[in-house]
């Protein structure tokens, strides 16, 4: 088998840990597998890169930020490599560059555009362990370039693509995707295979393991993500095409979100543009805006609300002034708020699972200030202090809860 | 003028000795250069790497080893552009494989083939500072090279070639090149100017300022080398042709080397090859002689005597003895001993400089134990505990002192 793996800065964080890293590898290479191995920078070393850089300059230029920080990665492959040569697994180490991983020129956010892979085939070809620095790539210029939050996840998959891997193996510190967080619900489950849509809505919606550019990424390619713990040999997350994943449940997983807040414009005229006008503006200003929801109200005047990171209210509320003093209308805040979702490819041939949701909450007497729906998505507001009891009460009522 | 310049490690130690790298090379740009910046890693990282490395593989391999050092520089290089930035000086900075500085596959110790000056020339053509990562290049394959100690001075002067620089200026933690040790020997002066056969001498002999590979070069290709410090602005010394060095004198430098042996096979028959011999497998097995003496004894036997670094003395004597077995005679070994050189070009047409080198000596009781000359090079050993003694007498015979 062709086996792509990725380990994350935690799982090589030290000298110990990569020697660990070293030995999973070994038993894999032992079985005969061919195997392309994308690795973070260690622990803390990119903060470390970033405060460096901050000392001289408090806005450096993204191309110099790329340069600096993808050092990081660059640390990882060689100490690895090198633990790899102490316990006689032949193995190379590659720059993005190195391996023609070729970008578009946004510094600090580029996309992948291609890669080359017989860099690659050749040294898999010599029975050797290809190690390759995650998150960097070079525009067509030569330049060294990064790919953004979680970008070796998606360097694993886009190699995984490029050398036509059977598995791509994604190592981190947790077991695994779980229904919700264990931190928050102590009864949460590792689920066992999750489709690329529900990991996408999870990860869109903070569920951190795994970036949604890499998911988008397996999902276009059929690559099936393997998510699981560096630290044990349990099976974890298969993320995989929606067909394949075999048991049906209405709710894969639940999230909460406690850094947002919801803004409204209220009582603006009901004229076509409007709307557009708003979240242009906002979008320009790399607002990111999350649940949209507008209703009518009386006398044709209408109430936009929508909810934004709590970091971007001073900025959106800059905007959302100016706006209203053009339209007329007032706003309003609320920084007191949660985001709770339900997600679940299951949704879209069930109706009834937003009605189920909605009495759980009532159940508990929790109040629901703003819904949101997509296909395989359910949204809702609450307030703050609340959201750990809605997020138990629906967990629970979706029987995603530990038996 | 196009100038190149070079800092080191020590220069570039932290956030503001960066940021002061950073305005002297600000003066220079306003007073309208064109600059290429070669910078070395970071005050001691380079030793944290290879700490680094050793934890995990006490014998790595030399490809892995220099990716990960080479990461040492790239920090730099980035670290310094952001700094020139801040200070809105347009910089860029490039790693060795990014401005084509192409060397054999010589691991830990490659040398540089050829530089394709293109990326470089257009960057200064757009009024850019080019920052180049020292010390490391690209094999024909792009696996990533170093070029070994002092390797960073070498990319410098390379450079200076590459880009036709009118002057290449090394800063360095010392104020230039001097006639002996300044803590051995408080009146040791600066060198105003050196010639290349002279700091070549004196760059062996261990005279550190300089790697003595930077100053072929830039013998070969007629590039004068301007050592300085980088902590005041005062002229330091200048490394040039002959011809230009204006000042005749005898002695330029004098030095001394207390970790050395001596070491001597006697009475070994005088037939011919039998030197060929000892000295070819002690090259084999990559011991450094320096000094080598043969003189002829009684009855046709010969004794050959021999300097090597205290730290080869365990593997030579080995080779020694192995030899002796074969051609019979005793080895005798010294490590109690110091070699004393006076380096110059003034010598070539002076016969009397040995005479007044070993009269100085004779006048402070100090016994000389072997003798070497060379064109520009009188060397002898001379006994540990009086080595600073001699040092003292010999700099000061030759009027090299401070008046």
């Amino acid at each position: 088998m062709i086996i792509a793996q990725k380990f994350g800065g935690t799982s090589v964080g030290d000298a110990d840990r990569i020697a660990n890293v070293a030995n999973r590898i070994k038993m894999y290479y032992d079985q005969g597998h061919s195997l392309v191995v994308v690795v973070s920078a260690m622990g803390h070393t990119t903060d470390h890169l970033i405060d460096l850089a901050l000392k001289v300059n408090p806005n450096p230029s993204k191309r110099e930020m790329d340069m600096l920080l993808s050092t990081g990665e660059q640390v990882s492959i060689a100490v690895l490599a090198m633990a790899l040569e102490r316990i006689q697994v032949p193995a190379i180490s590659f720059t993005g560059g190195q391996v023609n991983i070729l970008t578009d020129e946004k510094h600090s956010d580029a996309r992948i555009q291609e890669i080359d892979a017989s860099v690659l085939l050749k040294a898999m070809k010599e029975k050797k362990v290809c190690i390759v620095a995650g998150f960097q790539g070079v525009d067509k210029e030569g330049n060294i370039t990064t790919l953004g939050r979680g970008g070796s996840d998606t360097t694993a998959v886009a190699l995984a693509v490029a050398v036509k891997a059977d598995e791509c193996e994604i190592y981190t510190d947790v077991d695994g995707v779980y229904t919700t967080d264990p931190n928050k619900v102590p009864t949460a489950k590792k689920i066992e295979r999750i489709s690329y849509e529900e990991m996408l809505e999870l990860a869109r919606l903070g569920a951190g393991v795994l970036h949604s550019r890499s998911v988008e990424l397996a999902s276009k390619y059929g690559v099936v993500i393997h998510v699981r713990s560096s630290f044990n040999n349990s099976t974890g997350t298969l993320v995989m095409p929606e067909e394949k994943v075999m048991e049906k449940v209405l709710v894969r997983g639940v999230t909460l979100k406690s850094d947002e807040a919801r803004m409204s414009a209220m009582d603006i005229p009901d004229r076509p543009g409007l709307a557009a006008n708003l979240f242009g503006r906002l979008a320009q200003a790399n607002v990111n805006v999350d649940m949209i929801v507008q209703s009518g109200g009386k006398n044709s005047l209408n109430t936009i609300s929508f909810t934004l990171p709590e970091s971007a209210v001073t900025n959106a509320k800059t905007i959302v002034e100016a706006f209203l003093k053009e339209t007329g209308g007032t706003m309003e805040l609320d920084q007191n708020i949660s985001i709770l979702s339900a997600v679940g490819v299951g949704m879209k041939s069930h109706s009834g699972v937003a009605a189920s949701m909605f009495q759980a909450l009532a159940k508990q007497n929790i109040n629901i200030d703003m819904i949101s729906t997509s296909e395989i998505k359910i949204s809702v507001v609450v307030k703050k202090d609340q959201g750990k009891k809605a997020l138990e009460a629906v967990h629970e009522a979706f029987g995603l809860g530990q038996s």
